[in-house]
């Protein structure tokens, strides 16, 4: 089995070292090796390398330190752009401004975010995904000069790990796998697949030091709060919308 | 570089060889192993390896033979509804049932699938990505009986390959990479990027089949024509509001 993806950990801290162009070039086409609809590939890549564009970017990525200091940022971004130009000019009429296009484009662009983590990883180096970036993907279309049927999706630093940390822990498989037909959860079920999450050293720690009764809290109360979803979840619908992919 | 990207092949005809429980669980293992969102894994994977299941999951991806045909059907959904029961149960109060999460549960769902694909393919099976699943996900919602919360976003097939077809085309990597910024495409940049996909024997031979000018009338006419792409989109959308996912 690929130890890539077995071993695979968010790396935080990152060496000064470069990643050579070939490497990048070679990670960047094992990520066009993906399967996309229709084999259209209606996603783009936007390498970030330059220390000025990386400090412009810090922000969206609310400063995490990694975005600077990694070599390279790579922006995975839902692009119906160039197909629509490529339809236009060939006396085709194109009709992918919508939502279902929308998230075929999503798809599109994880899988090849995916293949492109893997063949780092698989070179020795470490990626960390930045889920900021569908939170201010207004702020990202800005700084990259994203045009009309482009919307950035994520955004994974990469470089030469400057730590090993331990694998994360997952929930167990019988609490994400269901065979045939979705067997939901009973209130049993859910405390014998978060048992062993709720029992790690770090979250105890965690409910320590945030005083929480539950690390649920911590999901609902500290990091991912209802209030700040929702504001983020309508900039996000204004930017499919300002960006073409709202054409009901 | 990991053959199993490089290689990657959509593999549409399979041997009726069983998929071993021990090669199936080690896929699934190697789908968790993904990075998401906050460690959340707000995704479900359904596996479908019933004859009777796979029947009636074959309308929904347009009866396309392989379904009925290949032994394991693995359908990847994006799911908050384990961790708002977990929220609940925890007396913490969940905000996901909006557009924001639905994007990050997709982001989520496809790096697993993607996981899931690249171990199948090192352990010599082959697999193919089902766009129709967004086209149906509302009937494909009754048949595996998902619930509130859960929407299904792609569909994987995995089997042994019965063929060994070529390595599809792919544009240029300069036709997909930006350094820096965006920089939009000419109308020369254009031509020059789709030349080798326009030029290809089979590209020739779908023109002269449909009696179309040019290989973008064959995707805009016949494969994903507008009409039916505004359809789609609005049953899709609908279905995000069925399941939860736009109290915004």
């Amino acid at each position: 089995m690929i130890d890539a993806i077995l071993n695979h950990k968010s790396i935080r801290n990152y060496k000064d070292t470069a990643v050579s162009e070939k490497d990048l070039q070679e990670i960047l086409e094992a990520g066009t090796r993906a399967s996309t609809s229709g084999n259209m590939q209606i996603y783009s890549v936007i390498v970030t390398r330059d220390e000025e564009m990386k400090k412009k970017l810090a922000p969206t990525h609310f400063n995490q330190p990694m975005v600077t200091q990694a070599p390279v940022v790579l922006t995975f971004c839902a692009d119906i752009n160039r197909f629509n130009k490529w339809c236009e000019q060939r006396n085709a009429e194109p009709g992918y401004d919508n939502f279902l296009w929308f998230t075929n484009a999503v798809i599109d662009a994880m899988l090849v975010a995916q293949n492109c983590c893997i063949a780092a990883e698989d070179k020795g180096m470490g990626i960390c995904y930045l889920g900021t970036t569908t939170y201010t993907a207004d702020k990202i279309i800005e700084i990259l000069n994203l045009p009309k049927g482009v919307i950035p999706i994520t955004t994974v630093v990469v470089g030469y790990p400057d730590e090993t940390p331990e694998l994360t822990d997952r929930l167990p498989l019988e609490g994400i796998v269901h065979y045939e037909t979705y067997k939901d959860y009973s209130a049993e079920d859910i405390d014998r697949i978060y048992a062993e999450k709720e029992s790690l050293e770090s979250t105890k720690a965690l409910l320590e030091e945030n005083q929480k009764e539950s690390l649920a809290q911590i999901f609902t109360d500290n990091r991912y709060k209802k209030a700040d979803n929702l504001y983020f979840s309508n900039v996000f619908l204004k930017v499919l919308q300002d960006q073409g992919f709202f054409n009901q």
